[in-house]
Order: C-alpha cells, then sequence, then structure tokens
C-alpha cells in the first residue's frame, strides 16, 4: 500500500527524517527553504503506515494539507482526528500536537510554516505506542 | 481536458473568480481564511484553459504549488515559464506577475500567501492576448 500511496504524490521521494523526531520511515523533501522575505518553509512530507512524528509545536504555527492516504492529527489534550486526501488543519503557534499515517495507510502532507522569524519547530517527548492507538 | 484536469484535483471546485480580475473562467476555493497569528491565506485555484489573472503583486509574497495541468507564471520583462503538476513558484514581496492555464490545458495550483498582515494583493491591468501568447 504505501508503494502505491507514494505514487500518488506530486514531489519526488526526499531525505529521511531524523529518527530523533520521528517514530518509523518518514521523508520530508524542502519545496521552500525560507528566506526573510517569504518567511514561510514549505516540504512534503511522506509517513509510512504506522509512522509518526514526536510531539511539538511550532512558535510561528503550521499548516498541513494532506495530498495522499490516509493519516491522524492530534492536539494535547484532544482526541485524535482521522486525515484525507483533502484536508486542511490549521495549527496555532505554541500548541503540542502531532501527525502521522495511520496503521494500514501511508499518509502525505504539505507542511506549510509561516511566520519563520519567530523559530521553525521546538520537538518534544515521543508519542507513545498507547498515544498513537488513541488509548 | 477540462474535466479530466478538474478530476484530479485534491478539493472540490469553488467559487467563481472576479471577471474584473481574471481572463477566462476561474474558480477559488478558500482552504485558510487567515487570521493574525497565522498571517497566512491559503487557496485552490482552478484555470480552464486560456485562462489567466490580471497582472498583480503581493505585498507579503507569494507561494505557487502545480497540482494538476500545465500553466503558465510570467514576472514583469521575464520570459513566461511554462508549468507542470509538481513545480514550486516562489514570487517576492511586489513583483509583477500573473499566471494561468496554457491554451490546450487547464490548470491547478493551490496559492499559499503569507505575511497578510502586509497586505493580500494589489491589482493591476488585464493580461492582453498579445502578452498571454508570448509575443
Amino acid at each position: 500500500m504505501t508503494t502505491s500511496e507514494n505514487k500518488e504524490t506530486l514531489f519526488p521521494i526526499g531525505e529521511n527524517a531524523s529518527p530523533d523526531y520521528f517514530t518509523g520511515h518518514v521523508t520530508i523533501r524542502n519545496l521552500v527553504t525560507g528566506d526573510d522575505q517569504l518567511n514561510t518553509v514549505v516540504g512534503n512530507v511522506v509517513f509510512e503506515a504506522g509512522a509518526r512524528n514526536n510531539w511539538h509545536r511550532h512558535p510561528g504555527g503550521q499548516i498541513l494539507i494532506a495530498t495522499a492516504g490516509m493519516g491522524y492529527y492530534q492536539e494535547k489534550g484532544q482526541p485524535r482526528q482521522l486525515l484525507h486526501k483533502g484536508d486542511v488543519v490549521c495549527i496555532l503557534p505554541g500548541v503540542v500536537h502531532w501527525h502521522g499515517a495511520t496503521g494500514n495507510s501511508a499518509f502525505t502532507h504539505i507542511a506549510i510554516n509561516p511566520n519563520t522569524h519567530k523559530g521553525l519547530v521546538e520537538w518534544l517527548e515521543r508519542v507513545t505506542d498507547e498515544e498513537y492507538l488513541g488509548a
């Protein structure tokens, strides 16, 4: 399933994401690397089934656009939300959250990080299997 | 061709764009309407074959992500560039430009407008047929 999902994506596969901040296999392709005029970083992220990032927050906020497969998004203290192709998630500055693929499907999203003058990301603890499974 | 291209898009078709600022049939679906924390507006724009916007500029800049079909992007004083699915265009603040579909294909892009506290768009004159054709 991962292979067929990846074929649907708009962009070539990127670099492997750091295992320090991600659980499972994740690739990130930089689309816009940021400058002080656009003040924005954009990347395409592909999560294999079961993969996700650590809990984290963005000082300038983040916008996710789901483009293939099925994934999860969860804010601290809230239930996880199922994401499908075409879903858009607005994450306000400082909100602690994680995102990733479901257990049975790969998941691809575009990640837009605006207001990069405020900082890009602050990584927190790993998402446990219990948290991932919505326990 | 327009119909098949539209089926490939990630989002439902949006509202008709204003004929004051667009030539030909164009629809815009708002994905992120903007607030003072994310400071960013995102929309999905579908141009039918031959359709384009007026010359314009963005005080906060703009990022385009081509997702279906084939289109053009032109900055004032530069040749027009052909855009395909997966192409990303970074438009710095104040740069006068237009974008739209080619004459034979519909074109869909995601438009990201960061730094909205500086303003969203300043519309200028219509793109003439001669300009559109790259004369």
